[in-house]
């Protein structure tokens, strides 16, 4: 057995059985062991930003990291972005890179580069296998990595000579540490804070999001009044009739300071103390009221669910019935003009059970929560990292983890042309996804932003920056020439008609919302 | 004045007048002082790996750096890869990156990245600026730096307060040291190795491969009937009648090892030695002949005009008549199917004098240099770092530096749908580039690389991975979607029937050859 295959049976035993990859020569007897080995579903990419952003979508849906496989130093850096979305998301990847054979890096040929320096800002756990013998204990240390709480970037850089020498054999991984809970202490302080009424709040990230950590901020606000608010990055958020809703943090600064407003106690689970997406000339970093005190009941690393049910126990609150459970409702399916309204109920009025949303809609979909909140029950997914890129690949990972629940996947135009490439995969794999482009033809938020950070009025050069109308971009078509069907949607009317068709047949399906 | 505007004013003083640009938030201070000063063409990319691409093709036609404007530590890493190539090629780039404004950082948002750490290993010099007041001073540096021979690639990195802050005004840039000439010691080792007929030779890289250096090295074959070889990577040969033509060492190791044969004395002139652009089990990584002396004229970052003039003057062969000058001659328009050669001489048939030849055919276009040796003088683009995705953006750079000359950008399928966004700027831009996607809808390379490393006989699950045609994709719809106007040729007679068209007229043009 060489090195790579006892990489690939360690990564199956470890229980690693998805492959985001798009390999070159280093990785090819990786490519060649999968031949030899059961268990591995190896996806292919056509770029890398798909795989690693498919590896967050996966680490998602399922609290379990796949794998990527990715050609040297450019082929790490092109999975970067979505690998920094994925760390700022807290989603666990085994990320496998690519090197030349030691022997060969003094030579300086074109592909050497500093692998290890690439990796290092997006990763938590990097290193490079010296020989075929240690590639599969390395191999499962990076899977103990990757499911450290809630998860992490492991990145294993694997030497083509590591990879084609012989192996001693499999290696078992260690468990990893499960996340601390609360002390005592800490649950007391909490429960102290929250005793405040409506001017108290429990601020919620991570697996808070999931349907029981809001079932227990439900319980909690029935017995103490306190407000419940999910931070403005969610990497996932179990929602819909029989669910407690929450509003995510809105990324405009005045509209986050006003649905923080009066908030005296503010308790942190699973999240850190809300901020500014970015810095503004004369507008604060920091979100919550002046005087507000912050308590943490659980960092970002801890465990939520045993928080908040300690939480819940220490104010007795285990037996109440969560105050704001979501009644099944829909909107009618709109008709006329296209209006941030109507979109989201198009969305609200068409959505199957068990969805699950892909949200890159930047700016059109910002307000989309309220017209779905009854909708049955789905999961709603978004981007941490800022970067984007995002939509798409995420879509590719949730459809690979969840194969019988529809993805939905809306992307603003200018997001969808960073990674357009994910397309192709859906096709290829079948994926049950429908993408919906928002095409305002621009980088809308940046017009906002040009005011918000005080630059002046813009002029053609600058507008020339913002826009994406010269020529305009035909999704459609382009979806078709990458194997997706697909069609346009100039009204509600054609939108809710092609949404319910997408909705009624399995496969991959794209929509052009021209907007 | 604002920090922003001192920094575009300086750029523009400096030299830096085109800017491959795709701003976010913490960049729109620049963006609302391009209104305000005149002399900088800004260029919009869909995806960073456009812009860091077309500031590479820029420098190679014009030897003067542009400047990217790219969105904090993803946006740089999505410009990573070209960044990447550009800096094996030896092309100099003012690389700009925004920051959150420094006292935003510690809040770890979501674009909150090490920006230093991801310009590092793909930069020569690194710097953040710290002040409204430092910012123009620290881009004078970030461009004299990007000027040192060959070309170095500066990371400029803009913290959105020191672009809002009043600055003191615009700094002069200061001249960078030219490089250095060789010594006489030098001159006369290098003399010597060459006194030894055709078991010598010397071994050109940089801009030895202008045709001045050319033209020197065919005079020193003249002379002392030493062989002349380029290296594997080139940045840009000039090359086609008059000129003195010049062979690259070829990919594949024995391939290369039959070109270096009988070579017992090498001379580098702005090149490294040869070593095999992989590792592969059994196979050498060096490419010289067992004995064969190697003798540095030049090194990379040296003079190599100013060396082989000294070299041709040492030698007494200034007034040689250079050996092997290309005679004007083209291939007959080809018919039939699809070869390797009848694509060569397609090419060389119809390529205009002054064409640019982008070419990341990958295993296409390996043997295309004959066909092509005796047609209008020419300029020929290699990629130098391996990273693919390399075409269309050089190509987007190439046609903004000469509006006057045609592009003809040769890209593998695979390659092609890295940086497929680059079809939208030359659209929105005009370019006169003619695109020809090679698309054997396979990584074709990668099933010679599975032998050469002696993975096994690839089975399904291997192959899966290096076919692209599942689903196969239509290039010239996709083009079309992005503005791009183009069509498929099935064979070699619709093939040049297409380039005839696309090189009688100006503006974008694809071709999707279908092998």
């Amino acid at each position: 057995m060489n090195g790579a295959e006892s990489l690939v049976r360690t990564l199956i035993q470890g229980g690693v059985e998805v492959c985001f990859a798009n390999p070159g020569t280093s990785e090819m007897h990786f490519v060649g062991a999968l031949d030899r080995v059961e268990g591995m579903r190896c996806v292919l990419g056509l770029f890398e930003g798909v795989c690693s952003g498919a590896a967050d979508g996966y680490y998602r849906m399922t609290d379990k990291p796949a794998s990527t496989l990715l050609h040297l130093g450019p082929g790490l850096a092109n999975a970067a972005a979505n690998l920094h979305n994925a760390k700022k998301a807290g989603s666990g990847i085994v990320n496998i890179v690519g090197e030349h054979a030691l022997y060969h890096i003094k030579y300086d040929t074109p592909l050497t580069a500093d692998i290890e320096g690439i990796a290092r800002p997006f990763s938590h756990w990097v290193k490079t296998s010296p020989t075929s013998k240690t590639v599969a204990g390395d191999g499962a240390l990076a899977i103990q990595a990757a499911r450290v709480a809630p998860g992490q970037i492991s990145t294993l850089i694997l030497p083509a000579d590591t990879a084609w020498g012989e192996a001693d054999g499999v290696a078992e991984t260690p468990a990893t540490p499960a996340p601390a809970g609360p002390t005592h202490d800490e649950v007391v302080a909490a429960a102290k804070a929250l005793m405040h009424g409506k001017s108290a709040m429990l601020f919620l990230g991570g697996r808070a999001l999931r349907a029981r950590g809001l079932e227990l901020a439900g319980k909690i606000s029935a017995k103490t009044g306190c407000t419940v608010q999910a931070a403005g990055g969610t990497a996932r958020i179990e929602r819909g009739a029989g669910r407690v809703p929450v509003l995510r943090l809105h990324f405009v600064v005045e509209t986050a300071q006003a649905q923080l407003k009066g908030t005296e106690h503010m308790v942190l689970v699973a999240t850190k103390p809300p901020a500014a997406f970015f810095a503004y000339p004369g507008k604060p970093s920091v979100l919550t009221p002046e005087g507000c005190t912050v308590t943490t009941l659980c960092p970002v690393e801890g465990d939520p669910l045993a928080s908040l049910e300690a939480l819940a126990a220490e104010l007795g609150a285990l037996n109440e019935k969560p105050s704001g459970i979501a009644q099944p409702s829909r909107p009618d399916k709109p008709i006329g003009k296209f209006t941030l309204e109507g979109l989201g109920q198009a969305l609200g009025a068409t959505m199957p059970e068990g969805a699950i949303v892909v949200d890159e809609s930047v700016t059109t979909g910002r307000g989309f929560f309220p017209y779905s909140v009854g909708a049955p029950p789905h999961d709603w997914l978004n981007n941490m990292g800022g970067s984007i890129g995002f939509g798409g690949p995420v879509a590719v990972g949730a459809a690979v983890a969840c194969p019988n629940r529809k993805v939905i996947c809306m992307i603003g135009d200018g997001s969808a042309m960073y990674t357009i490439q994910s397309l192709w995969t859906m096709a290829r794999e079948n994926l049950d996804v429908c993408v919906m482009i928002f095409s305002n033809r621009s980088y809308k938020i940046l017009y906002s932003q040009l005011a918000d950070v005080g630059a002046a009025q813009p002029g053609p050069r600058a507008i020339d920056m913002l826009t994406l109308d010269r020529p305009t971009i035909d999704f459609a078509t382009m979806s078709k020439s990458l194997g997706v069907p697909g069609g346009q949607a100039h009204d509600l009317e054609e939108l809710t008609k092609q949404l319910s068709f997408a909705m009624s047949t399995k496969g991959p399906y794209l929509i052009d919302v021209v907007m």
